[in-house]
């Protein structure tokens, strides 16, 4: 069953206070449609009441995206710096440009626009790791654009977790209830075997677990784990690393204080997980997982980094360069990714705060 | 987003003529939840106006499982071969036991319940192959139980097609307008890249696209076809597969007149496939096309055998021991699996039936 529009609750209030989580949204390629999504999630007045939102970039390329859209008479504040406190209405942005006035190409890939893309990405990363921002939301980036402008890392999650010094960064996707992680990512199906080993099982899960405790506020979190193979291996049949790699993992994880089940066959599980009684769900390999979270998902997923000093959320879609400029993208995604990183540092506070 | 209750729409009636569709449905395992679900499929108003159901295999064993459903009222007509007319009312069993009486174990693997499944298998495919029957449905049997009853095959669609002689069986799964088949299925993941080639993969787009036009009514079927690796290998950053493999084979597809597009990213094909013009997607390997699947079609999904003499469908669910003779069974899965064998078989008459 697709997920319509999730709910996320914020924690006791009583802890955590009523104070605006103030969030930093790095602009994204100015080419793509990251400051598209972006401005019309901040119009949606399901965001606002929770969210301080600062856009970190450009004044210009942001005003060029809102006369593209009809938003003429959106108010837009620059200011210098991550701000202590925001106007009651318009968009407030933080423009790290120095003074430049960035040109807007629709789908084109520039090394102006990816330089101003990270250096976004780099002052939210300070501004979270300062205290100065409570969170950060990344709008899409170009691989290539970065790459003409210099930068050697493949995408935000390695990014951010090098400026962060996080040797454990993972990535998790997000739709309401629904949590996976995954073990592998991005390499190739026929790698997918020889890179499962009982350590990175056991890594993955820890990270995961502590992310269900600290970041979404679930005290005993249950882990399910998926097979690797089909119907998990089927009892040696299809397939032996359940039985060689994944059971011994996830024997030794128990001993530490996880709660998992598994290995499961991945067809039953998101047949069903929605009825299921986990927190999350680690699946082995990128399409085992995305594939069936992004089916279920809709357009409300949500790309959020576990094993990260500091909180952060991306939308779990592209630059989408054939539709920049049109007005078309949808910002579900970027909505909820806003939400997901005010509900996660929220909790994160509630999580640190002392006991009452 | 999610399937509901998918409709199947007839062909053209002028064509096909308005005789209800003969199908036979095999018991399937008498220890599993077969007999339940197909009872209770029997008994849905939607289901019967264009189907004249024959069960095949035991009417003592499905006595007992009426009864445990409070079904005592039901009539069983008992025939001795598939009949050519069937009573207004109640159900028909072909039985196929010789006068015995089989005992029925709720959630027990036992001999005599493979061989009364396998009994029913057998009778229900010569049935449509002499045209007495039209279609076949085939409830869930037990690998565990066929085995002691002496037989050697993995599953039905292995066995179905030994008896049809049919050398390219694919095993395709529906839901409403999503269809999906398989390239490799029950094989290690370790094992998939190695099991692609072009041939096989145009053995199946050959297969898939016949059984669209045939037994699915589509003059020109449009096939997506799915990348091995993640984002279909990134442009060889993350697996060569699709351009020294997937993408030859569809050019040569092409060259033979089959209507394809791809290498596509599975996961983004997923996300969005029911607003997409594609009439199949053809998956790489089992949990690829089968997660996704079983997460949107719910409890509606049918397996259906492509590159079969005869109609042959079932639901994608298996005897479910653990669920058996407690009345929890869901039949979705089974109803559906009656309307697309249904639906297909009169496709399929309709193509062969001379011009007008």
């Amino acid at each position: 069953m697709a997920i319509q529009r999730p709910t996320y609750q914020r924690p006791d209030p009583s802890v955590s206070g009523n104070a605006r989580t103030r969030v930093a949204i790095t602009l994204g390629d100015p080419n793509g449609i990251g400051p598209e999504v972006l401005l019309k999630s901040l119009h949606d007045p399901h965001i606002a009441p929770s969210i301080a939102p600062v856009v970190v970039g450009s004044a210009h390329v942001l005003r060029q995206h809102a006369d593209v859209l009809g938003y003429s008479d959106l108010t837009i504040h620059t200011v210098d710096a991550m701000p202590d406190t925001l106007p009651d209405e318009g968009v407030t942005v933080w423009d790290v440009t120095d003074g430049a006035t960035p040109a807007v190409h629709f789908g084109e890939i520039t090394a102006e626009g990816g330089a101003l893309a990270m250096q976004a990405v780099e002052a939210a990363v300070d501004a979270c790791l300062d205290g100065r921002a409570d969170a950060m939301v990344t709008a899409p980036i170009s691989k290539d654009a970065i790459a003409q402008a210099g930068y050697t890392v493949p995408g935000h999650t390695e990014f951010i977790a090098q400026r962060t010094n996080s040797p454990r960064p993972m990535m998790m996707m997000v739709a309401g209830q629904l949590r996976v992680g995954l073990v592998t990512a991005h390499i190739p199906i026929a790698k997918v075997a020889d890179a499962l080993t009982e350590a990175v099982i056991g890594t993955k899960l820890e990270v995961l677990s502590a992310a269900l405790q600290r970041d979404f506020g679930i005290a005993e979190p249950h882990i399910a784990v998926l097979g690797l193979n089909p119907h998990a291996g089927d009892g040696g049949v299809l397939g032996m690393e359940e039985e060689t790699i994944i059971a011994p993992a996830l024997e030794r994880a128990r001993a530490n204080g996880i709660q998992v089940s598994g290995p499961l066959p991945a067809d039953g599980y998101f047949a069903t997980q929605l009825n299921s009684g986990y927190d999350a769900v680690l699946a082995m390999y990128h399409d085992q997982g995305l594939v069936p979270f992004k089916a279920l998902a809709f357009d409300r997923g949500v790309n959020f980094t576990a094993g990260l000093p500091i909180v952060r959320t991306s939308p779990d879609h592209g630059t989408a360069y054939g539709i920049a400029g049109k007005g078309m993208a949808l910002p579900g995604s970027m909505e909820s990714a806003l939400e997901v990183a005010a509900f996660t540092a929220q909790h994160r506070q509630a999580t640190a705060a002392p006991a009452q």
